[in-house]
């Protein structure tokens, strides 16, 4: 885990008071499920990012939306911020309480409301991780594919938008949240959408409490679409002499439309982690992992496509994964790169990047990032789920020595401004959080955040729901 | 075309005044591009819905971002109305002056502005419609799949979140809009949404734009997906004895994941229309008119387990069209049932339904739809996008016999309400617009309502943008 990073990267701004009558009022409510020990709140003021902890004033273990909904009431009578906490596995400083304020824990909240296999439907609570759902619905027949490399809950990975490796086949929580129930600024309980799989039935507010960060609502119920397990899949690995050629094979692909489930690239940086980390001997060289989902014919097909394009950009050793076990193994070491980094650097921290660019942009973006770390000579490796346009270059840094991490930032700035300058984004899926701030609005334009900030103010207007997060207000 | 229907199912607002000074000033910017024309202006009050004309007090043909921008500035300075127009294509009243205002026309904005084949984009101005998209990109070997029923405009199909027969498979605007600009309540030109395949940066601002109907703010610029025409495409019709059965089989292909791309129910009456209006010959009797989109090998397989599955529902004379001739007579068929309807009861109109249901209710509903229908002796018939649960039942009426209408009100709200209470939606893809603001309520909930109310507020405090579309206010 890492532990403290550049308090100059975070924005400063004076907690506010969280009155005695606050607590004694949660006390009363609560009872034991309200903890004041420096342990819990420093726990739940923390998470994956290269931050420092801001711990919470205190926190609340919420086991029902009733609970969600009254503890947000009382904060709001205070005008206290609350900030909700899933499995803390996020990566851009959502879960830092730079105001103070309560902390609202929802992992208790782990049911698994209702299965509709019939629909290819699940609603959960928002506590129930991603793992956790695969496993329970294993009998159905029925999978949820979108896995960011931490086992997150589904609550969190609503609030930061997130996806993972099957998003190039099967979107992202954009594209598979169907229907919310969130608590509003007051501690109102409402609904958005509902179990059909398309409406237009007045504002997407679904999608506007995806990616929101806990700025909007806090999520108390997510209804989720499902997918058949596939009649056939099939991983295979393949190396190639670069970077760019692997891109440009996974361009092509994408190009001609094959229906690819998971196309992620690893350097060879990262090879040699995950190889160590998982105890796999694979070569440590530039290397695309791949999975195929369809009918046995389906797959086997685009197998041979996919095999083609890549030998024309001199890819080879083309290996193949067909038993549950090999590919579960190749997955959880690419899910584990990483932690798998961090052990190889004992005492370092990560800085990751996320940006996301048009397809036809990302061999120049990854090559010229590639280069640029190099000649910073600074550790790092790069993991994409490049069917997407999106990848991470990461630099790992000794946070005892800050002009690493000053030369960390400075490659990070480049890499976001060089996706923003051809029509990119500086997240693909980790959220913005404090550090991207600024980002945002070079992204964006100011008229754009501004729009999101009359939005925020409209919803929130004691500015309580996780404070100080995405943009300055 | 529609004429008059039921004023009192109209929201009564008192038209706004718009003072000579806001005329003066647009006709010193738009010369000969404003226009108050009475026949202009009826031509800019009405859509295809059941309702009375009610005429802006003169539209503006706007040319450019600009031309929308100056447009809105100068009447958001008198707290005018402004309302988007692009083909007249709509059907819920989105286009009809309540309140009265400007027609903004964007129709002669009708560029393709960037096509970007490498990374399956393209950008277009608001006026483009469906057709002249895909006529003009037709050399990338890229197709833009959203079809609904009229040769709409994409900025208006946004505006309403259309789908049409391929969302089964490609999904819906919601799905394929990728970034926007747009003049917002103030005239300030916004950018939503970057050409990255996905995105974490912020409020999903462009996905709360889609399906505003106008009210959020004027779109000026679509960033739509494309996808590659796909290598093997091959259409197929199916009868079965009767709706509950043509629907149990799209439910099993949908369970199973069958990838098809396109999946119509039509029943007697619109195939009965169909073929009288092209000369079609088919029979008439409940139809599934499908289409499979991929590899050679891929449709051929989708095609056999399509044909077993309609088998067992006792579905026979499966026919194949797979010559590109044949296969566009079909569709082009099946997209003017609507007319083909109206044409066979001349002098009536027609009030249509569009709820959309979890799958598993979805033979139900029609069933259900259907035998109230004939109960009640009106002229109807159902066509449905059966893979998403989305079906439409239309009623037609004559306007002389107020107690058609009044009967075809009833069953409309019955097929609504028996939609909600299964967990769909009022909507799939036509939008409230005014004929569905009790239904919204009664969908999502007060709260909710008042949530989206909060929004509109924020973004549009002088309540310009399309005003008392999808709630009063």
């Amino acid at each position: 885990m890492n532990a403290a990073l550049p308090t100059h990267l975070m924005p400063h701004v004076d907690p506010r008071p969280v009155p005695a009558s606050l607590i004694d009022g949660l006390r009363v409510r609560f009872g034991d499920r309200l903890s004041l020990a420096a342990a819990v709140r420093e726990q739940h003021g923390r998470d994956e990012s290269p931050f420092a902890v801001r711990p919470p004033d205190a926190v609340v273990f919420c086991e029902s939306t009733t609970d969600v909904s009254d503890a947000v009431r009382l904060a709001a009578e205070h005008a206290v911020p609350v900030i909700a906490y899933g499995t803390g596995s996020s990566l851009e400083g959502h879960l830092l309480a730079v105001q103070g304020g309560i902390s609202l824990d929802v992992s208790r909240m782990d049911k698994i409301l209702k299965v509709s296999p019939e629909d290819l439907l699940v609603t959960v609570q928002p506590g129930v991780t991603r793992e956790q759902l695969n496993r329970e619905i294993r009998d159905t027949g029925l999978f949820f594919p979108i896995d960011p490399g931490a086992n997150a809950s589904l609550g969190g990975m609503a609030a930061t938008r997130a996806s993972g490796t099957n998003a190039v086949r099967y979107g992202t929580m954009r594209e598979n949240v169907l229907a919310l129930e969130v608590v509003t600024a007051s501690g109102e309980v409402i609904r958005t959408g509902t179990r059909a799989r398309k409406s237009s039935a007045g504002y997407d507010l679904t999608r506007l409490m995806v990616g929101s960060e806990g700025t909007l609502g806090v999520i108390t119920e997510v209804t989720l679409k499902l997918y058949p397990l596939p009649e056939a899949v099939s991983a295979a690995i393949c190396h190639f002499p670069d970077e760019g050629a692997a891109v440009a094979t996974t361009i092509q692909l994408i190009q001609l439309g094959v229906p690819i489930a998971r196309c992620e690239l690893l350097d060879a940086n990262a090879v040699t982690a995950v190889n160590r980390h998982a105890k796999l001997a694979l070569r440590e060289a530039t290397m695309l992992l791949m999975e195929f989902h369809g009918s046995p014919a389906s797959v086997a097909e685009q197998a041979q496509t996919v095999q083609e394009i890549a030998s024309e950009h001199g890819g080879e050793d083309f290996e193949w994964a067909t038993t549950p076990e090999e590919r579960s193994k190749l997955w959880a070491a690419r899910h584990q790169a990483y932690f798998a980094a961090m052990t190889m650097h004992p005492g370092c921290r990560t800085v990751t990047t996320d940006t996301c660019v048009p397809i036809s942009q990302l061999a120049d973006c990854v090559v010229a990032a590639k280069r640029e770390a190099q000649e910073a000579g600074l550790p790092h490796y790069i993991v994409g789920h490049v069917g997407d346009g999106n990848f991470h270059i990461a630099y790992l840094v000794n946070p005892d020595r800050p002009e690493e991490r000053d030369r960390a930032e400075a490659l990070n700035e480049r890499v976001v401004q060089r996706a923003i300058a051809c029509g990119g984004t500086c997240t693909g899926e980790h959220g913005i959080g404090l550090h991207k701030q600024g980002f945002l609005v070079d992204e964006t334009g100011a008229g754009t955040v501004e729009m999101m900030r009359l939005l925020k103010r409209a919803l929130d207007p004691k500015n309580i729901l996780n404070p100080g997060k995405i943009f300055a207000l």
